[in-house]
């Protein structure tokens, strides 16, 4: 089974529409991926997710190891059993987790020695056990451990974790054991041109099912995000998907669509609507401000949401204001349907050939107002 | 309109059943209300609702007049549209919450004079301002303003509140501008069957739509609550629905039922939930128990909701270790289908003329187990 097609490709730009192939499906490409990082998007049933058109979605290998364990979801059978998700899932290597989260996290060339954020027991993540971890949740599509480089970074640091990287994901491909499953390399590089490409160069010649760029949106300018994914992507295979890994804004989507991008998730959508935050055809709204007090209207009178075919920015308002669980629900099926309705109308305009089109106006909505 | 009809009657006890009308449909009784305290019933949208089989929801005068407001209610098209809910709703009067809740709350001849629990200001809640917020939210069903006993209480105590609250019933009553909502009357006389009666008395001869049974469910033993529902319940109108306030366990339930009680409600299924305790035909589980780590079955096999249809007890309890949002969801829709499934199989044993085999069997079934 291939990995990947390129259905189409916009004459204008670098953007294209095709299909990762995985054993739980298809996906239609450019894909935006929901991230249920604890086995759940939070506070939304997997009925929800297919409802809101989500095909793919992204799992946390550093949490799940961690909790419940990979080894009990192992025996409970898979990642998708236990989760009640029968479409394809991607995993993390738990890199950027013990970078971000873990406490005293030590990298070595054998692997990253961390502390656990839930109990404080030491770990010793190796690239062979992060392809372990992944194969006994059943992945089907896997990451290597990377090394992640903070922003800004000097240049040993990036040539070191660079290359560090690049030997782990040689060892990923090594430790592999279920080749149905899907296994990206990452691209680090950190945000100098000659070690992007350097690293994506590295990691094609291994010769991955898919590459991610990795070490984005960790606090650079967008400007010089977008000039890395521009210096990597023409280093790495044309018949393979790309992921920009944590990225990012809708903003950031269109940007990186259009520069050849197949691949994005991103806590966005989730943790804002979680705090209030909402995203719309015109920007974005903070509900719990006191204009919504009254405000008959839905979040968005474009939206074609639950949230916004059923409740007001007033309910909604009483809800986040009031603490309730429902708040948290209704928001996130909105930001998420925003997000991949936006996938949506990029991948058809890429297969219309009207790409460009579809980007101006994109940008012209923004300046109007609700 | 006729408020309510008796469908159906054991030949063996004093369950009945019924259809009561009210102005966004009927309601086959007896009947559970999920309770929707602050115009949402916790983690659940609508849609779960009716998916569930809900038919009228409770909501709370106490605190939708202090957050976000009755007027605001009002101008926003009622709570129904506000929530979007079309079926019934059924609110208390605050009576209880203010008791229970408010600060500083002092009972007068006038009303009650008492604190938010959300911001402290002083508030004087009367019989009429209860009526008029209940018709501001367009309620199905309203409630009078009650004065709460607590158990135990003296006879004095018993005397002076349960007067108090014939007065201020039939205040409300006299208050009332929107005869098409139903106004019912709250029986108290705490566990005096001579005061209960009394009361029950008093508020039939003053003639309301229905009738409550109030102060039960507030401490005391089982047999005593029971007691007062047979005491009482002989003095209110056959042709009027009853309506068992804050009542109860599934005992309670079918226990009330069997002594011709046609509404209740309580948070124990939802407020259980997200405590974690689930209601199953062998009796309740804690599902963060480490036994149920690894176990792949459902809370109950023998139930057909969304979770038991979708998830294992491992998942539920990592879901719930773990904090997820997704756990209040998944456990408050097990636990009201539970609850709502009983009272649809207590109608139909009623209908069948089987409620003592229904009784028999739901005793039997607690004594196996899982």
């Amino acid at each position: 089974m291939r990995v990947f097609e390129e259905t189409a490709r916009s004459s204008e730009c670098a953007a294209r529409a095709g299909r990762l192939h995985t054993v739980h499906g298809e996906v239609p490409t450019p894909a935006f991926m929901p991230v249920g990082t604890q086995a759940t998007v939070k506070s939304l049933t997997p009925e929800d997710l297919h409802g809101l058109g989500a095909r793919i979605l992204l799992g946390n290998t550093y949490h799940l190891y961690l909790r419940p364990g990979h080894e009990r979801i192992r025996r409970l059978g898979g990642l998708h059993r236990f989760m009640g998700w029968d479409g394809p899932i991607l995993t993390d290597s738990g890199g950027f987790q013990v970078y971000s989260l873990a406490a005293l996290a030590r990298i070595e060339e054998e692997g990253a020695v961390f502390r656990s954020h839930v109990d404080g027991s030491l770990h010793r993540l190796t690239p062979e056990l992060a392809v372990e971890v992944q194969e006994a949740l059943g992945s089907d599509v896997m990451m290597c451990l990377d090394t992640c480089i903070p922003y800004p970074a000097g240049e040993a640091e990036v040539a070191r974790a660079s290359g560090l990287t690049t030997r782990w994901a040689a060892r990923c491909l090594a430790a592999r054991r279920r080749p149905e499953l899907r296994l990206f390399g990452i691209v680090q590089g950190g945000m100098d041109p000659v070690w992007r490409r350097r690293s994506a160069e590295e990691l094609a010649a291994l010769g991955f099912d898919g590459y991610a760029l990795g070490g984005l949106s960790v606090g650079e300018p967008k400007a010089l995000m977008l000039e890395m994914v521009e210096t990597a992507r023409p280093c790495l295979p044309a018949d393979r998907p790309v992921y920009a890994m944590g990225v990012g804004t809708p903003e950031d989507l269109v940007e990186c669509v259009a520069r050849g991008v197949d691949l994005f998730d991103c806590v966005l959508p989730t943790r804002n609507a979680r705090n209030g935050q909402l995203f719309t055809s015109f920007g974005r709204i903070v509900i719990k401000n006191a204009r919504y007090k009254e405000d008959p209207g839905p979040v968005d009178p474009a939206c074609t949401c639950y949230t916004c075919r059923h409740f007001s920015r007033a309910y909604l308002r009483h809800l986040f204001v009031a603490r309730e669980l429902l708040a948290y629900r209704l928001n996130t099926i909105h930001n998420l349907h925003y997000f991949l309705e936006l996938m949506r109308r990029m991948r058809e305009a890429i297969e219309r050939d009207a790409f460009e089109a579809f980007r101006r106006d994109f940008y012209q909505r923004r300046e109007g107002t609700p």
